[in-house]
């Protein structure tokens, strides 16, 4: 097998907002799999908000990226020359190659796809972290109870769109929170959330106040900042807060300042933060059960398609500041 | 029995800042105990941050107070006239008749005290509601393992000593922070911490960051502000806070605005908060090991006594902003 690997890699931390000066696109020789491996061509790439953090300095759950670092990400790749008996050429796996064309990989370390079980794509979305994410911390965590009211912000997104389906399945009353108009729509519409608030709305707050006259007993947290703050307010005793992302604070010069500190201590609320990857013997039960709802046409969810590893670095920072529509990935194999 | 009752009463919503002039002094008749019912004289009455917030008309764990209602609050009682058999007149009891001199009680309302356990008035401090708050908050919520760095914030306070000194029979590294030399000298040599250290520093963060040289484990939360924003900074991967009060904002204009939700999320933190009175059935557990530690001389504790009902206005208002020494108590009786 001849060929280039085209990989994309940090240039350098970000200042504040990211942007595609931050990134460099290599290429090098494509690397030869050894016994026990398989040379694999990636075709789907997935970019989800937690990869912004890891480009900033700082202590955080993984190591931080340097300068030259490949940009991390979930894969979806197609095996093009083994030499592992287990990975036959034609297999189809879910790997973390990042930003990359190309890869090398053992059988310990990838997920072999079913083709026949829908796109394959899907094992990067609901069938994939995003699923699993969505599953882990709504019911494992926040545990909601019939006819509780849950609150999902980013609810277009990948993460919060299943949530909130997974939340009217368990009979909840589920108000998402997106921003435009066409986002809310989808969420209410296509989703069948009960309603969906446009946080640019100028009257946001009475909006929020409208949808939860129960107040809110859990919120799933993709956002942070003023959003959250406006939560708070509406917050019911006993609620349970899942905290699975802070895309608002992501790319700002300086972290938003929380208020409603207060309110978690009047309310007596229960705060949890969690990072998916770390519950990785909870993914199949998730998947199993999110593969079922999805055959049975009570999930639905929608992918944003960039197309060729070039256009990541744009398809990422347009993420980051919520224009995409649905799970973001780039068809890296086009 | 003649007589007159003395009560304090809300005279208005604080402002920010509560003033004295916010509480009122009113005198009735003595109230007459009917059938089943014991008139009682008040011996002490504690004074604690929660009824802070209690002052403002906001939503929160209990109806808040209204101009003209008498101020919350524990208090010990001796019984003087009794129709009660079983509170005969001398038996002293725990009850919550708030900030007045005499109340009436039935049984079921009172918890009587031994006069034999040591000082009557530590019923309302390390073997009441402060120890129980201390106990709950620490060992069911946050579940310190040995060797595990426990910061307490407010730990010259009436429940953050108790803190710092079950997590030290509890094996763990204990990190005070409190409000000047003289109280983090207590803390260390009286209470038995590790350490603490003075918020008003300069070099605080500095400071803080030398005594927890592994991070933290685990946040026993009484104060919120930029304090607890420089606590998140040092926080642990899977941590526990247990957020038990926000004094902090319990005066302020505006509430402080909290940076740190990042460091939350990137270390999968979880956030407990609570307010003792929920859990009643917890008190006798921890009130019994309280009881034997305190006769071990395990734990020590320190009052800071107001003499005569009268004080209690300005003996609340030092408390919230840290001019009291130990658990802050008005000996109404004398």
């Amino acid at each position: 097998m001849t060929g280039r690997n085209t990989k994309v890699t940090m240039r350098r931390h970000p200042a504040a907002m990211v942007s595609e000066d931050d990134f460099a696109v290599e290429e090098t020789d494509l690397p030869r799999p050894g016994d026990g491996q398989a040379l694999v061509k990636v075709l789907y790439l997935s970019l989800d908000p937690y990869m912004r953090p890891m480009m900033d300095p700082v202590r955080s759950y993984v190591p931080h990226l340097n300068p030259g670092d490949v940009m991390p990400g979930a894969t979806i790749a197609e095996v093009i020359e083994s030499n592992e008996p287990e990975l036959p050429q034609g297999t189809v796996v879910a790997c973390s190659l990042g930003w990359q064309t190309h890869g090398v990989v053992t059988k310990d370390v990838v997920r072999v796809i079913d083709q026949n079980a829908g796109p394959v794509s899907a094992a990067l979305s609901v069938l994939g972290m995003t699923g699993a994410t969505a599953h882990y911390g709504l019911l494992e965590l926040a545990k909601p109870t019939p006819d509780e009211t849950v609150v999902v912000t980013a609810a277009s997104g990948a993460v919060g769109g299943v949530v909130g389906q997974i939340a009217k399945i368990k009979g909840c009353r589920v108000v998402g929170i997106a921003g435009g108009a066409e986002k809310c729509r989808y969420v209410v519409d296509e989703l069948g959330f009960d309603a969906c608030i446009d946080y640019k709305s100028p009257d946001f707050e009475k909006q929020l106040a409208a949808a939860t006259p129960d107040y809110v007993d859990v919120l799933f947290e993709n956002v942070g900042g003023p959003v959250l703050d406006a939560v708070l307010g509406r917050i019911n005793d006993h609620a349970r807060i899942s905290l699975c992302g802070n895309i608002s604070d992501y790319n700002a010069d300086e972290p938003y300042g929380l208020r409603g500190l207060r309110h978690l201590l009047m309310h007596r609320v229960t705060v949890h933060s969690f990072v998916i990857a770390e519950h990785r013997d909870y993914w199949p039960t998730a998947i199993a059960e999110l593969s079922g709802w999805l055959a049975e046409g009570k999930i639905k969810y929608q992918e944003d398609i960039a197309e060729g590893l070039d256009s990541a670095p744009k398809a990422f920072i347009a993420m980051l500041t919520g224009g995409n529509f649905g799970k973001q990935l780039v068809n890296v194999g086009a």
